[in-house]
């Protein structure tokens, strides 16, 4: 199957290590190809840089079907612009919530994300209603570092364990959901770290997740309802 | 107090009526005004056309705010672009679903609400979930009519008692909220006429709730938290 | 429009306050007067006490409709009486939760109530999920204080805002709502203080609220539901 | 142990009927009388209703402590008062929807109650709200009937099996709980009759749950949280 | 009437215990007699314990059912097998669980339940949802010690004062469930140490809770209900 | 991969169905063989027959770890003893419901299930609630046959057209999920003629979605949580 990634950024300074770890996570027949979108903000931190976004989501994702891809990855933890895209292609496309808050809902009862800043704490908390999925959620968790400062892998990995240990520990979490897909490759590390501390938690990569669902829906033949996504009417729209 | 009447449409054909319906409902020391945004959809049916409106909407906000205005209402039910816009002003900006909400919440224990499309039925159920009303929603029901045919108000008002009266006996509505700003100046008309079928259910306009909500905001002093929709981060933005 | 403020006590040592805070805060256009119930303990802090006042709201709230008022705000934050009320008149009867719940959910996600006593704290997590409200409500505090000893302003200032400070650290508040309408006159200046420590959390005033509300439902022609709030059916009663 | 039953009604029609049917429920050791409030109405329909009755119900529920009393129902589905009095007493005190509600919840996934009045939907749906049953209840119907005319017992019966055929085809319940305790005595014949046409509903009487759970609290030596229920402060009460 | 315990372990260790404590609980005209099931774990802490136990609880209860007996309670917190059991048998089957949540749930608006290992802290938070009362609960906190070290009394009597002082402290519980059946005759005594330290805490015992709830449902002629807890349909079964 | 596919049940009529239906979706790396517990039930049709299963789905479960597999589906809708077995082993276990239910909340706002029998529903309920998905469940209904009469595709398929058809435009259906493993091979034909009907309803096949997401969890490294299902407590076990 052919997957694209749309990185819904102005800006590539993410793409070569999204397609390295796409490589890495891709089943052995999935092609993937990663693009950015044509305008929007340099990261995704708030409402605002999601609606800056969207529109240019859209548009990647009809292209993308257009090319003949089989599924779309919105590289983004806010599923920005994803509901929009679903209502005008026929092809899955999921963001990074979704596929992480249910693999997390697959392995364990209630659990925590740990996210980068506190401006997204509120849009997460309404992914999460959204979905129906808020009474299996025990906290969501910010490392107070900007989107573009996640290049510093150690602080990030220190940061993030500090906040897994609190929401274990306080929150009653017994899975975390890596809140930013920005947070890429950490996820295996981090498990390992905790369980060396005797805290076996699991930890959910956003981007691993939503690869998977992909190739799961692809596999299972099934996109999303067209009574839910509804096809847009027909009319005027000045874009 | 000064309010900007935002109509997240490209089009300008419902902006009289708004006007007068506005001029109708405002308090007397409220002036109030009527604007289009730049660009996006015709009119408002789905995912895809609030993302198109959406950047547009905040534009129109942030230009309301520096001309001075002390409130703005988004005028469409669905809250397009309504998060976004309170991100990057501070003064109050509603669109048409949480205030009706919220006035039917506060006088009758369960609410229905009558909007266009079974487009747009999914988007108002994740409304009230997002808002965390979705206990007091008895049903969303549709006229099946396009925002763009409301024009014919005798089908308009007859589809809406046929969905209103079933709301009542079927779905043990005790209020009704009117699904779209479209759906103007037919509140009163409509509860009067289930009021003397002997079914006494008070209609909410969203329009004449979202004004009064403005009106309430602006006299109590407060506007949305800033601790909810945080000030965005600076960095690169192409719009 | 002519507002009635019924203060549900036998005593009528707020009166003054009431009238000084009814009267900074009304429209232009708005009178409003104040009266006490008839009998009723000196302060509501409980069930009991809102058992005691009820029956005597009833009947105040009834002269006030007689008395050609628009619009009742029975000046507690426990809404007692208003139910009940709501049933034998057809003009708007608020207390003082519901409209400061509903402020607070417009503007915030999530929100936490700063009230007097322990006490009164099951009452009013009770009056959130009656209204369908409880997903909303971050925390219930308080500040261990009866209602008669507020009268000393500079303790019950210090003392919520150490309770409101808690609410946004530990419990995630993006709003506050003081739960007792005897804390008039504060919330600017709370609010300030907080934003002044760069802590920019709304805090709602019940009162404020509860005028506004009545103003807006005036405005819009809109009061409670008889399908929620029926006519009382004829027979003896003995008072 | 001495269980006292509170009618809370002004008038005494009921109370022989009461007093045989508790006579045939109470367990082997247990005394019952029964008394009427000093004032209130005839029948509760209704907020109102239960806000006269309250200040008598409470008056009458200390009575019963200082009696000597165990225990005390206060006879009437919609719990009137019943807040209020454990607030004042130690002994427990319970209502009808409570026991009932809890009895289904034992028994059944969810369960549907038929009650007397449309009036009274709203205020059961409260009761189900506040103590956190509200998934639990799949319908709440009535049967049209005031309380002062369920004397005609073959109507009430012929009324009540349409209800609950309905509330068991197409609300899903699992169990019928009767909404009002003046339907005494029918619970068993309402079963059979249900268990004869294959459908083997349980049909729970409000009446029968009240007095078995106070008998169960007293073996239990529990009673109503006093951090739930609080003792009232001191203070003046004109009463 | 004649209750059977069914204790859901292979060792007999708790038996004596048990009938000391069934003895001091029944009401006088109950007989109550204790089983062992034939197979299963020495005690129950977990998912696995309760599918080694569950077909021999269902062997016992419908033994139970053949010997004359009136009501069966399956001796543990978790409820093992008494849905499958329900399932075989028409007299009254219940755990430990839903007696003491809904005794808890009549005296309290919100409780906390203190259980052996944080093994079972999952298993809990299932039973309340499955039953809906989610809502009611505070928080589950555990003693961090397994079921076969219940013996030191004085040890488990520490422990349990500990955590319940936090749950009534920092998770709002209003009243305490104790979360195994091992926990026997320790509820008066917790409660009564828990009021001297001025937190007077309900703390509910599931033994007495089910005796008693067993007794209730006998005198009122209901057992569960086959539309819930359907007949098995008739075919092969390899035991 | 190595998946083995654990069908709970003492008989292996539909084996050779389910290894054809497993090779038709198994990715092309995964290898899947089935195997039937030693005892149990011929079909699972209720508690009863899952507590019958469980302890021989542990054992079975425990032998494909040995046996070096690296994901095991428990083949039944209800997850008869997933919850026990993950306890035991490591690797992934899934049963029916969860990977389903899933599926339909990442593709579907609202979805319902279409089981076999009334017996079930108050099942896949509780599942439901068990995974906090009762949210997003339009409805449960069933098409009236038993598992041992799937047999015949043509009157099996009709019933599930009917009762999908009615999901849909009565519950609010936006996705279907075949609520019983036995209905293999059917979900595309299905989505396919509602499709050609004009209603475009995804529909759901369990055995294709726990496959999948065996393949999912193995390509993302993770397993369920051990914080949420504990290793056992070492003690007698007497199986």
């Amino acid at each position: 199957m052919k997957i694209r990634i749309v990185v819904p950024l102005a800006v590539d300074v993410f793409n070569s290590l999204v397609e390295e770890e796409a490589d890495r996570l891709r089943a052995p027949g999935t092609e993937i190809d990663v693009v950015n979108v044509e305008r929007g903000p340099a990261s995704i931190e708030g409402s605002y840089d999601e609606a800056l976004a969207a529109p240019w989501v859209v548009e990647a994702v009809q292209r993308a079907e257009q090319d003949g891809c089989d599924g779309v990855f919105v590289d983004c933890f806010g599923d920005p612009g994803v509901a929009a895209a679903r209502e005008v292609v026929s092809i899955p496309v999921v963001g990074g919530f979704v596929p992480a808050a249910l693999t997390a809902t697959a392995i364990a009862g209630r659990w925590s994300v740990v996210t980068v800043l506190s401006n997204v704490v509120p849009l997460i908390r309404d992914l999460a209603r959204k979905h129906g999925l808020e009474g299996n959620v025990a906290s969501v968790r910010h490392i107070d570092t900007p989107v573009l400062e996640l290049q510093d892998h150690d602080l990030m990995r220190s940061r993030l364990l500090g906040r897994i240990r609190l929401a274990v520990r306080d929150d009653g979490a017994e899975a975390v959901v890596l809140g930013c897909t920005g947070m890429m490759g950490l996820a295996d590390d981090l498990a390992a770290t905790m369980a060396d501390e005797g805290v076996p938690v699991p930890v959910v990569d956003p981007t691993a997740a939503a690869i998977a669902m992909l190739e799961s829906l692809h596999k299972m033949g099934v996109s999303h309802s067209r009574l839910c996504y509804h096809q847009p009417t027909e009319k005027l729209r000045i874009i």
